[in-house]
């Protein structure tokens, strides 16, 4: 078979910086889907000390395939003087339901049988997510967050938990987000599921199983992640010689698809992205307008010029709808991934905000 | 095995109001990869009649999975009063070599085995493509176009005619392609390209291998043709309901995923996309300033505003690189597809410039 590279381990060693916490939820818990798990790990890290009025908290939720350690996959963030300067701040991110970075999921060790869930894990919503989030943050005696943090799939969250839990914050930013999934994402989803499932491996109990239907759906996502001005300024091979039908940037599409595969496995992936598929803030609770309308928290919702998978016309609308809040543009050629990358640009953005409000 | 749908057949039945005609090519052909065929065959389609002057030839050249048949994949086209109205012209339109509708491809029988070549089929480039048209021209004694029309990969085809026979055409009209194959389409064509090899029947020496791999390079595919807006505006479920993990735009996805495996196969959508990658106007020859200067033919260039796989850029560079070239943009929704599917512009900017020049 196929099997391009070793899985990631279900648990990743902690960083020296930090040590990697758990919370072990020993009751069952019911998913939006009907399914019954019968108790659950959720992975999170923390950085900085909770002050004695214990109103320095923020909670920060990540994208796709990231795990709790903000300080690692958002750079120049956990840092003295930055948004998420840890000698001010207690920051919280922890592991989403479903992923594969020590929160349960398809790779977890499945109770009844003692093996791991593989496909028989079901789908979770962003609902779902919230849900264990709230469960870690009554565990960890949170009842106020200062400042709520969400960019991409995190952004679903953080609006999901604004909406359920209307005092939990003070603040929220959502960067590079949408209150729903639009059919835009939704397609782009498909693609890449449809690449899994085209990998007969994908429905084996193996971690490795999928691993080539993965490792072109991260090359999909990639497209839709940095779009065509990143891809021919980044990846040009015009003065370089190459053969007649291979590209510099083949490589670099094989390498990021392989690169996933050594930290992610095809189970996890598939129910990120049909996690993503499911958000819809007003589902079963009302329109948009209502249900946005309830939010209580003073958002900052910024939106990247050149980001294609959600545009600023996201934005804007999400702006509109929320009682409290303020739009604000970053200018980059990064498209969506400008929210990692453009970490000045955002720091000076969020530090503002934080000190007008 | 996965199958999802049984592939085209080889040759297409000729539908009532033409007759597809064969040219085959009795004598071996050198590809620029370096493989020799023995011979080949070219399908390709007429309409209208060569005049007396022999002056009233237009060569349309076609996409990715098209076929000779203009009357059928470009609507609105081949019709009185409209830019391809056969009362007035001679209208030749071939299929590419390495595809599947009639000329040589990997479904073809190959004669040294009497089996159909499958993935020992060799990669073509557009140079060759446009080599064949050369051929097919020759036997038809055409020495003289009025006009070349290509878009997308059709473009790149009049391009490289345009280039290495500048005096082939009066004139010629571009609309939706580039004088090269850009990181940003190198890298979509990847991610196609590795969908269809993470499907481990792709390789097996039948029509069938690898038809869900291209399914789903199908899916890929659209998401570049079609963009946000066109996916945002044609498939919204906002108002119907649907499972929690199902969206409308996921059955648009599969259902133009087993349309296309319907009429297509994974081998020669393999070759088309290879040959995209080839494309470079200039490889080998020179500067793209030194080499486009060569053009004699008077040309139209048509950007679609809302074009992400071309972007009207790309064209504003084509056009400043052509000595005699003139550039058009048509506000469309419909991104890259707005080439098929705004055929009442675009019929009015061809027309124009047919009365203009």
């Amino acid at each position: 078979m196929h099997l391009i590279t070793p899985m990631a381990n279900l648990v990743i060693a902690p960083r020296s910086s930090f040590m990697r916490k758990y919370y072990h939820h020993k009751n069952p818990i019911t998913l939006e889907c009907g399914a019954t798990l019968p108790e659950i790990s959720i992975a999170y890290d923390t950085f900085g000390s909770l002050n004695d009025r214990r109103d320095n908290v923020i909670w920060v939720m990540h994208a796709l395939t990231a795990d709790s350690d903000v300080s690692d996959w958002w750079p120049h963030t956990v840092e003295k003087g930055r948004f998420l300067d840890p000698d001010k701040w207690f920051i919280v991110c922890a592991n989403v339901i479903g992923s594969c970075y020590g929160t349960t999921g398809p790779m977890s060790i499945d109770p009844v049988t003692g093996k791991p869930y593989f496909n028989d894990f079901p789908d979770v919503t962003v609902r779902d997510m919230v849900a264990c989030h709230r469960l870690l943050a009554k565990h960890l005696g949170i009842d106020r967050i200062n400042t709520i943090i969400g960019s991409s799939l995190g952004g679903f969250q953080a609006i999901e938990w604004l909406v359920t839990e209307p005092d939990i914050a003070d603040r929220a930013i959502l960067i590079a987000t949408d209150y729903r999934c639009r059919p835009w994402l939704a397609a782009i989803n498909k693609a890449m599921t449809m690449s899994i499932e085209a990998d007969s491996t994908f429905g084996l109990r193996d971690r490795e199983a999928g691993a080539r239907g993965l490792a072109a759906a991260r090359a999909i996502g990639l497209l839709s992640y940095r779009g065509q001005t990143a891809y021919d300024t980044t990846q040009d091979d015009i003065d370089t010689d190459h053969g007649l039908f291979d590209r510099r940037v083949h490589s670099y599409q094989v390498h990021q698809g392989e690169k996933l595969c050594t930290r992610f496995d095809a189970y996890s992936y598939m129910r990120m992205s049909h996690s993503a598929d499911s958000h819809d803030i007003a589902r079963g609770r009302g329109t948009y307008a209502e249900v946005l309308a309830s939010v209580k928290a003073k958002c900052l919702v910024v939106a990247i010029t050149s980001d294609i998978l959600f545009p600023p016309s996201y934005h804007r609308e999400l702006t509109t709808l929320l009682p409290h809040a303020e739009y604000h543009e970053i200018d980059s050629e990064f498209a969506h991934d400008g929210f990692l990358i453009e970490n000045e640009k955002l720091n000076n953005l969020i530090c503002d905000f934080y000190s007008r409000t």
